[in-house]
């Protein structure tokens, strides 16, 4: 009895043990790799590259997001795939540096061209002409990031997903809504509500929630949005618990706007609070009740410049993707004053627990030495 | 006889005194503000911010302009107030630079954006759901403030009035123009003339120049602006006189592209023009005939600019704001060759006559250290 | 007999190293021309300015070129002559660098604007009025080239085209499709294939080859066209070829996208790729197979965002001119990798031989010296 308490207490350790080797930027998986076949280190350097999108950087977490694409719609999943895959070979034969492809940093914008092309094309499924244009806006995320790195390094601000948007939004132009090869629907402003306005339904608020996480990856049910939030869990809670506090919080801009139903039911209006809100909180910045706050109002600046862009863009037909959250990520990395003294350098950036612990253990030290020196 | 001459000389040049203290950027008060009641402070400090809007810095303007706004309209001096109050306070509260704060940098960017809800809020005065949007906008230009900042600091740029623009085409765009909380009046594009062109009127022409220097705070009353210019002239008349002669600029331009007549009688025209001829004439560069005929050049190109600036956003309801001028002034910041000799670093920007005093004594100082040289 | 072969052979040397020495960047010609009168120099500069366009620098083949825009139409050349005159001595008043304006950097811009004024003015040819706009556009490219160098020059960028480009789009925007006094056709998106869509006739296509060379220059004439790339190919072989080569990658990728075919056959979505290829390919980067194939990528990015640009600007009745080459050309010159090894510092960007044949001289010693080092 004593024997099977004592093996079953050894065991939940070692699952335990084992659950938190797969949590977080699963940092000791990049020195177990290298010498390992290439292409099962290009697996891994992709699955990076799926998580990138969340803002998150584990392998494990992006095969459950890979399966969540593929539960929604094996189409998307394989366009997904196919994305990841280009951007990150182009990167290889642009020459790009190792370190970055390797933590899948070439990768995700790819993927989110491919995902959104996949989704916004008025053509059926499995129009495999859709491909061609797939791999072209993929490789040419590499050219874009690669290209504005250097010029955003300057004020140590990441590229982000600044080349998605671009490519999208000149996909979207090149071959406007009635394009023989390459059709897609117009994107609808959600300025204005309808005249017969219903009355909101409260569950589906409530299931818009996690659908803003989904939403993300352009995926608008229930079942996968949910297992992309575990991914996220798995690899930081902080990070999981702030995407759903954003997505939260875009739905409640978008009421306050009187947004269309649909972009609310849908989580179209609290993809880019969840975004807006992650990075802020815990992610670029150290976790702290001051960052939590900043965090909060990231999330309602981004929800709010949303619906603007998204007025904006609609009267040419374009979505708005995730411009707003993009540029208030980069406002807020800018910022002076109070929040810059969190400020993580971006080379340094790791899992919010990790950059927390990080964090104290820093202060700790510099709080002995500052001792040591006074008693000197 | 002879006493009470003495006297009331004695008397003028005490006047004198005091005037001359009142005018420029009252730089003496820094000092006997710093140990009074904080609450007293702030009032300095927000004052300071509505002068800034008119590239002034001198609190006693800043309360004869905010006694011109309550007498043009109590309800937009109301929320001119709440505007740079919030703005200021919201700087004080994410712990921007306080030497910024006390020079009312953080404030004149809220209370632009209030005005403007103000203005073009298709609801009646004293709708007091406006002060929601009021307060969040002000809040917001801080935020871009203190994000653009360290971009432009790269170029010695000054952020001036982009969070005003920004934020207000973001406010715009996110309510759109018929919003059942917040409508507002779509802007119109000044660019066609009435095909019933009625005949100019050469009165209202002239009465449209001080108008145009009202339009900085949009107001359009004659009185009003009038006081708002007699605001201008206490800081610096050398300002206050490139104030008129932009906006008689900015009105040339208007006729010689035949805008609506609407636009030229209220001034709309002009005030791009008179900012863009107020920062180069003086302010940002030490005067001199140079100078002047670059600022002539700039109240032109803002004109300009502003007319297709107009014309563009007005296609989709939006108006052009000081888009204009703020860009020609930084693009004006930038130029290299003969004007960028006279560029004065922004930190050491002050009243014009104080820049040119100081410019004046710093070059008779080294050419008598040249000449000292070339003795020895 | 022999003394007439060895005088022919010796005429065809000499005439051999005459053409040589029009070739290239006519480096000589500087030192000849430094103590010449005035109006002389002002001559080679504004030629200089006019080979600037297509991204040469020899005023020989600026001559050939102004002789081929005369040829094509005598009010265009007018206006062009006007233009890169005007903005040339504008540049000398506002005290701009002496090598930049000797090198014809302050010309080309204000050529462009006066072209493209008068081609897409709707008043008929000889409407003195004209030169009004022409002289102010022309001017205003001198400030936004001297103000926008110091901001790209962080990233080692050339100003190239911008000025022209944003100083066209505000002209139009200003004057607006039925402005009384400066009226312009607007620009249709090239986006919809008519319905009754005709066949495509090949000869047509093989035509519009060099016309998209010619349309560098706003000229849609084949003569001159030809003419233009024989004054291109006098300044350097391998441009001439790029020039051809990008403009059919153009084509291409206009039929790909189902363009209008009047856009296919006039050449207009031929010039933006082969501005795009002939930058890559031997003036920013030394010429290598794989930079040839940077500028063949270089050339369909290029012609498919000019596309998507098009469609954009289109919707309020606006050309995409060359933004697009010109955005992408910068966005080639930022990207890191493998390309970056090839990437000329853009101080000493000369023609594409120049540049070949320098780094295999640099490549032979650098060699040389890590052997002698080795040795050692």
């Amino acid at each position: 009895m004593v024997e099977a308490s004592r093996n079953c207490s050894s065991l939940c350790r070692r699952v335990l043990k084992a659950l938190l080797l797969c949590t977080g930027d699963m940092e000791h998986l990049v020195k177990y790799m290298q010498d390992k076949f290439i292409v099962l280190q290009l697996v891994v350097w992709c699955l990076r590259g799926v998580t990138r999108v969340t803002l998150a950087n584990n392998p494990l977490s992006g095969a459950f997001i890979l399966a969540a694409l593929f539960w929604a719609s094996p189409w998307q999943g394989l366009l997904g795939t196919v994305g990841v895959l280009v951007s990150t070979l182009t990167a290889v034969i642009l020459g790009q540096d190792s370190t970055e492809i390797s933590g899948g940093l070439h990768g995700f914008n790819g993927m989110l061209v491919s995902l959104l092309m996949g989704v916004l094309s008025s053509a059926q499924d499995w129009y495999w002409w859709l491909l061609l244009p797939v791999c072209f806006g993929s490789a040419t995320c590499v050219f874009l990031y690669s290209g504005l790195s250097p010029v955003l390094d300057r004020w140590d601000l990441p590229a982000s997903v600044f080349p998605f948007n671009i490519v999208i939004v000149l996909y979207l132009l090149c071959t406007g809504s009635d394009n023989p090869y390459f059709p897609h629907h117009p994107a609808m402003p959600p300025g204005v509500l309808d005249p017969n306005g219903t009355n909101l339904i409260t569950i589906e608020l409530v299931r818009s929630i996690p659908l803003g996480v989904g939403q993300i990856f352009a995926c608008a049910a229930v079942g996968p949005s949910l297992l992309i939030l575990g991914a996220i869990l798995l690899y930081s809670p902080l990070l999981a618990f702030h995407a759903l506090l954003g997505s939260a919080v875009g739905m409640l801009a978008g009421l306050s706007m009187a947004v269309h139903h649909d972009s609310l039911y849908s989580g179209l209006s609290g993809f880019n609070g969840a975004l807006g809100c992650m990075a802020v909180g815990g992610l670029f910045f150290t976790f702290s009740w001051r960052t939590h706050l900043f965090a909060i109002a990231s999330a309602f600046l981004s929800a709010y410049v949303d619906i603007a862009l998204s007025n904006l863009l609609g009267t040419v037909g374009l979505p708005a993707c995730s411009w707003a959250a993009t540029l208030m990520v980069t406002l807020m990395l800018l910022l002076t004053g109070s929040l810059a003294a969190y400020r993580i350098p971006i080379g340094q950036v790791m899992a919010p627990e990790h950059n927390w612990h990080f964090r104290s253990q820093w202060e700790a030290r510099s709080t002995a030495e500052r001792e040591m020196t006074d008693v000197l």
